[in-house]
């Protein structure tokens, strides 16, 4: 069993904010996330899928393959888009970096079954500073 | 002669559009950076200031003193902000790099010259594949 | 659950070398890490914690709260000062990576718990080239 | 229980192939890794150990000798090398990364083993969106 | 006047060798890069342009057209190859850093001047410890 | 004409203070750096040359040559070790980055010359926030 990563950047809008709290809650407990202006990050993303190496071409997944799923079912989706109104499915979510993941990660475990490899982890940096790792569970 | 940097990084939201263009004339020029939803980034930024090492601190600029000016004239008017709609100086200019690096400077160079040393370089980043560099003229 | 991570950096100096060791067994034991002027380290912390991501937030753990946690009882002891001296957790201690990440979890795991999460990992980068992972046994 | 981890580096050529392929079909499943007249890549290698630190020197390892125990088995063989015809542990073998890390881990096992240490992870970069982690299972 | 800067990969192999000196000349003065069985690198490319950003667009140059250009004149000839052996502009010379850049700058001069723009700048790194910038003269 | 450039790591300790200045002076103008106990830093250097590519080899200079003169001149003389009491051509200056990359300057000047390249910039970086970057004059 081998672990393989592929990288993906994106650039997008969001804001950390509950409708039904008042402005001074939302930022007393989001802090400048909460600018009702919008802000954005260069997110990085880390896909890991987890395999068996195929005897004959010595490779655990085909990389061009998985790239093309994380293209179809995460980048196109969220690259230079605002992630509260502009991406399906975080309809009804938090934009945090916690349900980001866990939403990525339910958008991409089926189509990678599909070509025969395992979802692994899915991590997520917002900034140098933050970043969430998730594994389905 | 030696030049300092100081890095300094923010967060923002943005949006490349000219109102009098149509949404397809936007796009056509400025792809999905038109995006009316907005999208933001990390953005990195490198201060660099020339002048002539103290002779009795053997520095050029007290650093403390450069991070703060960065702080007050730039990072509180820029981090978590909207770029086109929040930040004053910005007002009625495209949020390109290249014409938030020209804001920047003029931003900075008085309030640098004011502590003794000159403005020499902006350099922004928007993503790790795209940055200018801009020297006041 | 979802794990979460805040990088934090600090800058300190430090000496491997046990005192009843001749100068010549700390230099065989410790190589140039037994230099008795010290030498120094810009070190770089990710501090890793699990939780479920609350329903109404979307957040495991306030970003902001945790990194406080982290200055309070990590960054103000140790940035800018003499591991080995100054340090009072690094009492009696060898100032290795493996005991510094040990000593950083026994400093961080009470006042973590005590805001609703749980410490996970401490990972400590030394260089660019050594670093050590500890899990809390 | 401690992870410690050291970074190497190294630049070698290589080609993904079957022999008993035709060109078109290399091309199909390897892309352009198949070019017959090689590729090459800036490899980098974390070699991850796990051990109870020494109570009189508080490390899990020397450092040094595990550094020396890397170049011998590992960066001496690949080094400015052609992954495909130079290395003798990787004859007969697929140079995807996958395979490469297997390989590594079984070259690395004992001699770590030998200086009282346990290898417990190698993770293998070959560009800065592709990695792979190897447990040894 | 700005100056932008856009950033591109590609993989490659090469071999810096004469082949009128004997092997072990060869590698006397080239070290291990004369290995006659190639090695690789993952090379870093930053293309800098300079211009006066448009008035109504705030750009120095279309960004877009620019990695095109790139792409069209270096990447799609370069990338997965052999620099010795299958790149056109390369064809008697050596593949040192120094006579890369060179030979990308006469490449890229012309293409970008037709879209506007100067080229500034060719920085092209090798490894983390290697690079080169070149002003055309 | 090229410009090459060679980036180097070494580790130190060290403290800006001026021993005829009170401890509170001290503190207040170089702040935590001022702390007597010392600190360190992982610093990184970028040596920069220039010269004309040698119309045999392609190289401006011999990179193996350049880095055994940084190692010989520089590196040995102050990698783990303290750069206020340890290091000859310090003896008497400030280490402030600054007084540390002048000083590297008139160490490396001759010896480059004296393998027919000219010394072009020492960069001198503190921690990713801070660096210097010095001509010569």
């Amino acid at each position: 069993m081998i672990y393989l990563t592929r990288r993906e950047t994106f650039n997008a809008a969001h804001r950390l904010f509950r409708p039904e709290y008042s402005d001074k809650k939302n930022l007393e407990i989001f802090g400048k996330c909460s600018n009702p202006n919008w802000h954005g990050h260069n997110y990085t993303l880390y896909i890991t899928v987890k395999g068996i190496p195929n005897s004959e071409t010595g490779m655990a997944i085909n990389l061009k393959e998985l790239s093309q799923i994380i293209q179809k079912y995460i980048i196109e989706k969220v690259d230079h888009k605002n992630l509260n109104t502009e991406v399906d499915f975080m309809y009804g979510r938090m934009t945090s970096i916690e349900m980001i993941a866990i939403a990525f990660w339910e958008q991409l475990k089926q189509p990678i079954l599909a070509i025969g490899a395992q979802l692994y982890k899915i991590r997520l940096e917002e900034t140098e500073n933050n970043f969430v790792e998730y594994f389905g569970q």
